[in-house]
């Protein structure tokens, strides 16, 4: 056993402060990492309201955490002390259903283990994430991060990263396709920049024509904005994919309006119902709609060594543990340029 | 030009009645089919009533036509007269496209030629349909009828039977999947055959125990009601594939639960706002949900070969071109197992 620092939200609070735990010693495969860095996600902000129920404090967010090495247990090959070493969304799952083997533990029939507030099938107790000076982990839910990559702006690789990185190559997004991406922010800006690095042609698609032109500086190639009838018109049935990060419920059929025959458009933002959703726009040239869950390990790895080959990483505001408070505020007006990440050596 | 002898909705009433017209006389590429039967699609009562606008008066409906080739154009190679054929949806496309090439005439860019109450590029006015006695139509959108089939059972197959064909094929079902079909009618009976042919462990979904009931009879294994909570929780995350033919707006949330991870629920009916469609649900198990219209001619052709070798035809009820008026009342209260279909010797 070893104390571990934290920032966690109590009970009687939902705002962060200093926390101190035991957390359990080393099983044959787990490995101790020292935290380095940790993005803040706006699910981060929703369990710390208890926003979505289920809030089990204390909580201690984050999962998007970037650090190295400690120690490793008597059975892991992959990992030595003074790796470094990233850590998303996932620290467990069964290992053993259809969704497991495929490689996509984050759809585990079984139920995966978040890397915060969930059930944690070893301790029996809660899940604790990244705003900590240290975390334990499974050897088989580490990523291998980059020796070239700015270790603050990786961290959110491991969240806003996976998660439109996993649809743009699941529904196989390719050189000389025409991408729109709906959105600009912690996830749009991430989408922007892989989908403009694996060769489409990117279309930043928004209301506001400042964001369109912060677009533009991260890989878009064009602007279209969505409260433009006219432009929005002359796109009908134009694009090859849609990935929709806005982050609540919303009318989805002018967008639906922009897919050609057989495209999909993939929601990884809103949670929420979506407003009438028109069948009959799906109907007239067989255009689909699916919604997509981060990313499962193998990809989330494939994804990192990408980003280490074209040297993407996030646009971040590094922040001391004492500002978190503040950046949650921030995060909830969309004032941030994409996402923060707490430095853990102000813990 | 020769005269044909037609039923017709007036722009003063939306009943239909005889009516007569001259016809163009044949170009290369055309057959003049002499009209046996014609299915009654529910599509036809929304035209003639003017419920989707733009109906142009006088409506002669039907795309659900078999007859006999009577002439064949000095160009027409593929019949000859006294050939039985059949004419589905589609008498003209662009055939110049990426769909018209693909045989996705349904999905013309340019826009389809519509059997009837549509802008007739050749003759400049607007297409009249199969509630006639005779019909010229370009070799190209011409079916071949097989010789075993019950010429009037196979009537319907030209659309309630592609429209569930083509979703069928093209997601790929197959021999073992459990395949949901939701609602009983028209569509839902040849779905539930095809299904059933194709080797599907075929599910019935409807409200109505009577209803399962019936389809048992044309095939499926299993009946699931969707308003008991417990069975249909049951069989959350088991559907390889649903085909919803629901012919309204509803709400599409319980359906969705039903499908496994990256299984796709596909609407044929509903040319409506659905309720609230939750992207939580499609996001957490990556599914999808999409349309399909109809289908192209290379496709209905692959279905009536299909339906010759398994002697699959549609549960009719043939009626006299007299009840026309009576038909349209009881399929307004889907009281029809499954189609009507009007013998043309009775004009």
């Amino acid at each position: 056993m070893y104390p571990v620092k934290a920032y966690a939200a109590a009970s009687s609070s939902s705002d962060l402060a200093p926390y101190s735990f035991e957390r359990r010693d080393l099983l044959a495969d787990d490995i101790l990492i020292d935290i380095l860095y940790c993005g803040i996600c706006h699910s981060d902000i929703h369990v710390v309201h208890n926003d979505w129920g289920g809030a089990q404090y204390p909580v201690v967010p984050g999962h998007e955490i970037i650090g190295k090495v400690k120690a490793v247990g008597s059975g892991v090959t992959k990992f030595q002390p003074g790796d470094t070493v990233g850590v998303g969304c996932l620290v467990d799952s069964c290992q053993d259903c259809d969704s497991c083997h495929s490689g996509y533990e984050q759809y585990c029939s079984n139920g995966n283990t978040g890397t915060y507030n969930a059930p944690d099938k070893i301790s029996g107790g809660y899940t604790k994430g990244g705003y900590s000076d240290k975390i334990v982990v499974k050897e088989s839910f580490v990523l291998r991060i980059p020796d070239n990559l700015d270790l603050r702006a990786a961290a959110p690789l491991l969240c806003a990263g996976i998660t439109t990185w996993s649809p743009l190559k699941h529904w196989n997004v390719k050189r000389g396709d025409k991408v729109g991406i709906i959105g600009l922010g912690g996830l749009g800006h991430m989408a922007v920049k892989f989908a403009h690095a694996m060769g489409a042609e990117v279309t930043m698609i928004t209301t506001s024509p400042e964001k369109g032109a912060d677009a533009r500086k991260l890989g878009a190639d064009k602007i279209l904005l969505s409260n433009d009838p006219v432009a929005m018109k002359q796109h009908s049935h134009s694009f090859d994919f849609l990935l929709n990060t806005i982050p609540v419920g919303h009318d989805p059929n002018p967008y639906i309006m922009l897919l050609k025959r057989d495209a999909t458009m993939v929601f990884v933002g809103a949670l929420e119902p979506l407003r009438d959703l028109n069948s009959r726009l799906l109907i007239g040239k067989r255009k689909n709609v699916a919604g997509s869950l981060i990313g499962g390990i193998r990809e989330t790895q494939e994804m990192l060594d990408f980003c280490g080959q074209h040297n993407i990483v996030s646009d971040v505001e590094v922040i001391a543990m004492q500002d978190v408070n503040k950046a949650y505020e921030r995060v909830m007006k969309a004032d941030v340029k994409y996402r923060f990440v707490i430095d853990m050596s102000t813990l």
